[in-house]
């Protein structure tokens, strides 16, 4: 089977294995682990921010910046389609008892002069508007990637107003590498960052969250009372260490991948609404059959895709998707 | 000054100021209030629910509602522009942990369709969709009413997904009297249902939850943990109970004052898109001129009303607006 | 029959129902109401604090005053009978998400050296100590007074670890006039203190919480989101003013009068280990008798009390008792 | 060094490194991991329960467990000495919103005479008790153990009364093996049963939660919400089956390097009130000298250990201890 239903499925490479079981480790909890200390030590450095926290998914490393930022009535603004919002449970009301104020982007993209008009004045009857959330690359936006120029008005809109100003950058680096930025940009614009590593990435677990000495040390003990705290985590991290050493430049290719296959797809006849391709992530609306068909459909031929709505399917690549593997897609659907 | 900012301004009348202070007290959180037990007795039984309970506002009947039917985690499915969002300081988060599924109705009125395509499916990705509600009259909406037969096919889509249905009838009476329809009716229909008396009744504190018995005896748990147990209420339930004997009826005159005032705005220059006025809520886009300036134009007039939006105006009428100050407001609003 | 299961159950008095038909009332969610913004005004000045805000109840105002000192998953030190962890619906975790650190006091006070020792370490495995609640009297621990002293060297306590020092002052009144002290001795000590008018000072409803401008406006929008907003909350808030004006004072006849009763239970075979009587509020262990046969066998004699644990019973002094109640309360309980 | 200082430290031996690198993974938050799968599955049969979940660490499934028991506002009844209390950070509160109920156990082990009194009875200002929480073995007990036939009695209580009956089993496996107990049998006593890997049993990270299939299906809502889905962690997992194969016997020896430490202790100078050894754990009273000072001095010998109190100390024995590192401390400790 080819597997593209998400960048998540991928598994630890030889090299990677190799890595991990040659790691270093200790207790974390106590700090005392070296794989963990190196991974958030050089994380820390290639985002120019002060200090990171290795935890065991990016959605904890959102929903503990979030809680971080936040207090419970308060509320964070995003766009609709935000990870945070569509798919982590619940989690800014479950964990943070903050509200959302949801924006209409285009493909996962809020604007300054959206969020400017969504803070809410200072009223009882309304939150207080303390957080700014923004997703780069926007997974339901189809991977498409912000412009930098934006990120800095809307993070003079959050100073301008007392807002935090986060960044969930699950697939960042997919946007670094299409953008040709680099961390560093983004360490400086944000307050905090989260980076996922089981992603595009490539590891078996893994995410770290990024921010100043003060955010940290807060974040580390939510890590705590959220069960994240984990012991010889150093095997985890050692893999995001080698991920982060091997397996950011081949980005390049899964984005080279995902724009060959879409180019085929704007041939087809199932296929309308095609979301531009700006990085690994393929969106498109089907015609004349349903999402949920057309899935089923290419899972006969071997091609496992999402249904990410009634009519909308999603291919994602990634580095366990060889170029092999792009031509057989290319024909299946071809064939189609 | 005429006051159109709201129906919450209504003062005690003479005659509910007498009921109010002949009412026989006794300690409520020991359940021996004579006038309070009355009037929960009194809405139960016009509402044909089993057991009721009085609390002090509609934000806190509402709150406590949400708070039965959901567990933290769970999600609340609404019009955009409900109150329980709009309204109560991002209280669905804060008081139940609970996330939200906004959805665009007609002047704040949703139908069972849209409930349908909103429920989430059973994935850990997604909050569980369990609770349903609905505002009647729509505030934002401009009082609009909702047509009873899609509420009966609201309630079947909650019954068949086992979701709680829940009616913030702040307003229920003007729509009521505006429908000629029972609160029997409505008792049948909704699994909880808050009332307030403070606003369009004239009341100066007061909402009454309903329910079955087994719900208010957990609604009576939570209003005491949100500090919403009072002593001897009687003296405010009195008014209440006084309210449903002396001001149902005349909302109507409300009603037709409203609709003069409307009747009158639609032929003046700073008016567009002037909603259909179904009740006591004329709401207006400003043209030519933001809602600000408007309000403080009219409030130089003697007018009190409110922006609730940049270019949006809101005048409610109430028991306190008498005809001849409905009179003043039209020659006013003529002669800007 | 004579009612002394708390000071809870007093009913306005005809000068003080008076006081609340007169009251000017306007709508309090829009700050606008005078009798509210009369009693808000008049007691920050009796305690030399900046701000004040009336609430529905004493578990209201405290409830807020705790989620405004701390944030979720923070602790508070407070004795383990205090009415904030033993009467308030286990509100600490439900309304702030904070833990409780109980400690043994001498009837239920504690002193700076507890406190001291109860802070947590800078650990991840624990809650940070945010806050100490004081209950000034002591309900549980049957009326006691603090020694202002020891409450000066609990607030140093606070100062040098960041702490915050709130009062629970639901019966502080009785202490000042047992004790001699000021008002204004508490405004300068505590950051927030809650007062309530609904148990000694007799009024139907209410509760005010003091604090600095900053924290009023956070407890404020905290009211909101419990729904504790009143509309024309006047009428209640007079009594308020009243029961300042001509309740105070009076407190040292309950006084009087619990000091007449405690004489006569010292000699009763069903009575050991009466408390000290230090207020308004009489416990003592029952002998040769639980504590609930005593109650029926005091209720069939016209006299109303509480058990408060299985062999403790409570009897409490308020202004709906009459010297001549008091007489027959000791002629009834020398004759069991 | 040889660190006794927790049973956390242990870090995988070379044969658990090599089934981690052999383990087939798969995306668990899929539910394709076939080694979480089949650690699950082997966790279930082995206690004899429906179904088990994964998870990153024995917080979190307590955590967990807590949220599936309770609604905010219920409270928890377990011993003062709790590690759920004691060293989650307050999770209790922060996750669940719920309140503690402490008594005073013997060791940290509580009687069901006690859970009986703790039971609050139906009233509104009390937390409606909703669940039991047992530690077996007790870590600040002492690696105490309960009497079989005593939690059959809680048991009762907790069926009697309607409420859940969880047990955080971190150590259950040193239990077992000292009392000669099974797991099975602690599956048909409990609702459920957290068991951590991280300590005695060796691995880096894991702890995995059982119960009944609707209990399992929430608590992988509540993982997911908590940010505590990880991808491929088969990885982590395929080190707890090693674990369970080969690391469960073996606490024999750790029991028995404790016991062998223990009877050095008791004649040394500054050892008293040495508590009964159970299990694996070491705790006693300083005696002329504070636990700080003491843990200093042993770390100046090569020996790390913990102060748990200010003259409290604690060893714990675990698999990187050898029978020679053992007689290094009878030595060290001897010489002191
Ligand atoms: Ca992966
Ligand atoms: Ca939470
Ligand atoms: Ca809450
Ligand atoms: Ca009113
Ligand atoms: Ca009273
Ligand atoms: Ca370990």
């Amino acid at each position: 089977m080819i597997d593209l239903r998400s960048d998540t499925v991928t598994r630890p490479t030889p090299g990677m294995l190799q890595a991990m079981m040659q790691a270093a480790t200790g207790d974390d909890v106590f700090g005392e682990d070296p794989a963990v200390n190196e991974l958030e030590a050089r994380c820390a450095a290639m985002f120019r921010m002060e200090a990171a926290l290795f935890c065991s998914s990016g959605t904890q490393t959102n929903q503990i910046a979030i809680k971080c930022h936040t207090q419970p009535g308060n509320e964070v603004i995003c766009d609709a389609d935000a990870h945070i919002y569509q798919y982590e449970a619940g989690g800014i009301a479950f964990n943070s008892g903050a509200s959302v104020r949801l924006l209409p982007g285009d493909r996962g993209r809020i604007t300054a002069a959206q969020v400017l008009t969504a803070i809410n004045p200072d009223d009882v009857h309304k939150p207080a508007s303390t957080l700014v959330c923004i997703e780069n690359t926007s997974n339901r936006g189809g991977g498409s990637c912000y412009d930098f120029e934006e990120l800095k008005k809307i993070q003079e809109v959050c100073r301008a107003h007392g807002m935090g100003f986060h960044l969930d950058g699950a697939r960042l680096f997919n946007a670094l590498i299409a953008r040709g930025e680099t961390a560093g940009q983004y360490g400086t614009l944000f307050d905090s960052i989260s980076v996922c590593f089981s992603k595009g990435l490539g590891c078996p677990v893994g995410s770290v969250l990024l921010g100043n000495k003060t955010f940290i040390a807060r974040a580390r003990r939510f890590r705590k009372v959220l069960g994240g705290g984990m012991r010889q985590a150093g095997i985890l991290a050692a893999a995001g260490t080698y991920a982060l050493e091997h397996h950011i430049d081949r980005l390049q290719t899964d984005h080279l991948h995902a724009a060959a296959i879409a180019g085929e797809l704007q041939h087809c006849h199932f296929v309308e609404n095609l979301l531009p391709v700006a990085t690994n992530i393929i969106i498109f609306e089907t015609r004349g059959i349903t999402a949920s068909d057309l899935v089923t459909r290419l899972g006969a031929q071997g091609i496992l895709c999402n249904a990410v709505a009634p009519s909308r399917v999603r291919f994602v690549l990634h580095l366990d998707i060889t170029e092999r593997m792009v031509q057989q897609v290319i024909e299946k659907i071809r064939s189609i």
